[in-house]
């Protein structure tokens, strides 16, 4: 018998109407004789609505009562996703996140997982129910309600599967999987049948949604087969596993993008050493995150300093850097926040030389000016204008064979 | 140092601005040197907001779910009203029934508290917190989330304002005191500053819903003074205590009424032992409640058998009323829910004689005819014509001597 970790977010549960459908969804996969651990979200908009109560009541609501608040919007859905469960017949057990004693440390809204208890749960199951757990909450050792963070519901069910030992987890979304590309962008977008953990990180934090960063770190750390598929559509799904279990390894998995950075310049820079922290520093100061960073080598004595930070921080960080240029004697800073970054993932980088070197002549074909590169083991990032952004994800697209034959055309929902 | 539990409901919590006000209220009494203890009910419209989203999934849900939906209301209060008082330099400390430890039995929906642990409110207020406690809600030895029914959040407040020994508990609400008699109804009602448990019971049975029956019950049991007063005006309110510590006790303390019965009766019953249970035993069986019972000594071997329900039940109660005269050879039965009942209540009765006969007399000056009479040690209920009822109460008033002084005209907020 098998055992898998359900989670469905909060557009999977937005209405009672959608809660039955996941019910009779989770009745099937138990009537094949496995054992179902259900991770829940709040209802789509309740996190937003508490939200928004708190902050009329405070600017900057203490964290520890926010949790008390926030935790209630997956209790209300554990709540109703069990009446469902048993309105059709099949037991079901609700558990909040301090009731299973998910034991997490005290850091309020961004908590940890320490430990997760799995008796009362394998009870549960051997007495046939369906243990349905409120998902982005757990307990400190004090006994108080912390929260994991936004998008902590697919960490929970990570955590659960790897405590649990589950066969695999099961992340139900609106997507029916992980894709070559946005099909909004490139319509011949392919799904992936398989990614690895490690191109699936890098797939996230370059700018693709489909799952947390957290949860697939988690997955990969303690090797829970993670699989992303769609509530509302029948299919397989997109797994995600350890680079072993992939038989045969595409060279590029996927391409990313990232339309929300916006690129910093400080130009004449006196080319002496540390120059890099004094003008990060600051920054970082102002609680700004960096993403890329490029230095030119020096001309004259001076050089260029490139960054890139998410483009709600340009107007602040363009501030900073100009105060700093002014201390340091620069030339000029800039900014520019009609730029995008566009990615290359793939695990075949490894043992193939020469991707980027293919990738930046497929740019130049198209006369698409690369302003900066970046590069990791398993990726190239490079930044270009934004209006090139459609042209540039399609001819790589085609460039690298990721396409799809007609019969995986993408279904986005 | 004294120690006071404050309990506000509903609509003292409806919105932000109020949870605001019952902060500021909290910080006021808190500066007397006294510690605070606070219990709050969900905000107005929430309860019904989330059992309407059960009923939409499951016509009767499953009660053990219900009390993990419903116990969501009071925590997102107790979450709000910490960071109001927070955000005023007000330490505070919120707890969920669980979290507390109010150890209840496992009658989900109605359950009964068995017991409650101390030692971390008493610490906290050691340590110059309030403590901010949802209140309906208690959890029982399994851990599982259990409510108290409706109008808990007032038995929370006294059942631990008794495991605290505190030195009162203040029930804050829409009123600012419990009153001779409806200030809706009669104009000159004065506000009590006193009143014994005993008639404080009588009152709320019979119809006055300042103070939820069980909360007085248990007020009474465990000897916890218990003062009524208005969140949203200055005032003493009503404090309920037992006799001994009032000093001068009035012959009469409240005239209270009830709408919301209906009459039945069974004329021309053969006069046998056994009747009365023959008559009521299948009213029970139907699940209907019987307040009044009257019966009339036997003319012709025949009796008229006379008992009231609530209105709602009075076409079932007839139905079946009417069955059994058949069965029993009764000559009519009927109904009617056009009747009042109008009750005197007082602990004075105990010693004078004759209250009775004067509250007979007064009503007959007014030619108000007595449909039936029902009498116990601390009061006298009369059932008249439903039309009657203003001029009823307000003859009684008078003559009871229970008008207000000017200064002291009810307020009702």
């Amino acid at each position: 018998m098998a055992l898998y970790v359900h989670k469905y977010g909060g557009t999977s549960v937005a209405d009672p109407e959608r809660i039955e459908t996941v019910a009779k969804k989770i009745i099937t996969a138990k009537s094949h004789g496995d054992d179902i651990v259900v991770v829940v979200s709040a209802m789509s908009g309740e996190t937003n609505r508490l939200t928004d109560l708190a902050h009329t009541i405070q600017a900057s609501p203490n964290s520890r009562e926010l949790d008390v608040l926030l935790s209630t919007g997956e209790q209300v859905t554990i709540a109703l996703l069990c009446m469902a469960l048993e309105k059709h017949g099949q037991p079901a057990q609700p558990y909040t996140g301090s009731q299973v004693r998910i034991i997490t440390d005290s850091s309020h809204c961004k908590a940890r997982i320490i430990e997760i208890e799995t008796k009362r749960i394998l009870s549960d199951l051997k007495q046939g129910k369906v243990a349905v757990v409120a998902g982005f909450q757990g307990v400190n050792e004090a006994g108080e309600i912390t929260t994991l963070g936004r998008g902590g519901s697919d960490t929970t069910a990570v955590a659960l599967a790897a405590a649990l030992k589950a066969t695999e987890c099961r992340i139900f979304t609106d997507v029916n999987g992980v894709y070559t590309t946005d099909p909004r962008v490139e319509p011949k977008a392919r799904k992936l049948s398989h990614i690895t953990f490690e191109e699936m990180l890098e797939m996230a934090s370059l700018g693709s949604k489909v799952l947390q960063i957290r949860s697939v770190e988690f997955a990969g750390k303690y090797n829970v087969p993670l699989r992303v598929l769609s509530t509302f559509t029948e299919g397989e799904g997109t797994l995600i596993t350890t680079e072993e279990t992939t038989v045969e390894q595409a060279l590029i998995s996927g391409i990313a993008f990232n339309r929300d950075e916006a690129q910093l310049t400080a130009k004449g820079v006196p080319d002496r050493p540390g120059i890099a922290a004094k003008i990060l520093g600051p920054i970082a100061d102002a609680n700004i995150e960096v993403d890329m960073i490029v230095q030119n080598t020096a001309e004259d004595n001076t050089t260029d300093f490139t960054f890139t930070v998410h483009r709600n921080d340009c107007i602040k960080a363009l501030e900073v850097l100009e105060s700093t240029c002014n201390e340091l004697g620069a030339r000029q800073a800039s900014s520019d926040d009609s730029i995008v970054k566009v990615s290359l993932v793939g695990v075949g980088m490894r043992s193939h030389a020469g991707i980027a070197a293919r990738m930046f002549r497929e740019l130049a074909k198209e006369n698409i000016n690369i302003r900066m590169i970046s590069t990791s083991e398993i990726k190239v990032s490079v930044v270009i204008d934004e209006k090139y952004l459609e042209l540039a994800v399609r001819s790589l697209h085609q460039a690298f064979d990721l396409e799809a034959t007609p019969e995986h055309a993408p279904v986005y929902c």
